[in-house]
């Protein structure tokens, strides 16, 4: 295209990699920065290399952390004896989010997938196992999604952590708070049945 | 938030100034970019520097430049006789985008608003007075927006400019391609109708 600006192209390259970010968006987002003071813009490209100079992960539960124990393993105020399984470490954060849970996490950096070769030793499953029989550990809560992955990988830890002698729990499956019976699936209304609770 | 990291967080803050992004779409950004090599990410950050150092506003038109003069000033193949005046930098990508004009640009720098407080002296309008006196210059092609602002300052300009013995045009007004007579307001029905062309 004639009249292209090379650096500013180079931006906008570099924007429309993100997710979610298509090429008209990136533009924009490109056109907003050539506004910016020069401040504000060292400071945006600080926080970038910043965050990937700091950022490690928790030597317990695999979260990201500045240090070698992330801030929640290091909280004293949180309840030990309950770890909370997630797929992910930003998995955390919504949970964290919602206010409701003191316990621990562990990260299992992923889910068990044998069409990608993705086996038990690749996750931090042997990890998880040591940190059960180390802690005094009473239970364990299995927050993975309801997808195929999820469920196998809910099952084969179940399987796997029995013998340890913790309770094992899922998250519930139901309607969604604010959700409209009419419009949700079968299988969502048939688990939200048979997990009822009394009023 | 319990648990919060740092480094993340500032970065997440970063891109919620963005236009178009909000917190959700944010963390996930930066999620990404938590499993992108250092490499990507300094060459992001560098992205952002450098277009912030080599960007300035060609002397001629005031489109974005990292020279003195801009690719389209510069460029001899391009029709001088014939000046399209846009509101912003960012205009001057459409409508180069859709490869059918092949002259001069002149951006204004914003659109007159009594309200704002911006008059002609607060727009590059002086220097395109300039620029048609010095230049052998044939046609103005007022390619604003059709809002009160642009059409006021269309009025203005073409007021403005013919004593000076141009030709001055607008773009057309009418049905966009591909869109539904059914949906178009009123006001496009009507300038589609009076700008009709023989088929």
């Amino acid at each position: 295209m004639p009249g292209q600006i090379k650096s500013i192209e180079n931006l906008i390259n570099e924007f429309k990699k993100l997710p979610g970010i298509g090429p008209k968006s990136a533009r924009r987002i490109v056109y907003y920065l050539l506004k910016q003071n020069e401040k504000e813009i060292l400071s945006f490209a600080n926080a970038l290399v910043d965050m990937k100079k700091k950022i490690k992960f928790c030597k317990n539960c695999f979260n990201l952390s500045e240090e070698d124990e992330c801030p929640i393993c290091k909280d004293n105020s949180r309840d030990k004896s309950i770890i909370c399984i997630v797929e992910k470490a930003s998995d955390i954060m919504v949970i964290e989010s919602a206010g409701e849970y003191k316990g621990l996490y562990h990260v299992l950096g992923g889910l068990l997938s044998p069409i990608e070769n993705i086996g038990p030793d690749e996750l931090k499953i042997p990890q998880l196992i040591e940190r059960i029989q180390n802690l005094n550990v009473n239970e364990i809560i299995l927050a993975l999604n309801s997808t195929v992955e999820g469920d196998s990988t809910a099952t084969y830890l179940n399987k796997a952590l029995k013998h340890l002698g913790v309770k094992i729990t899922r998250l519930a499956s139901g309607i969604p708070v604010g959700g409209d019976i009419e419009y949700a699936d079968q299988i969502t209304i048939g688990r939200a049945i048979s997990g009822r609770r009394e009023f």
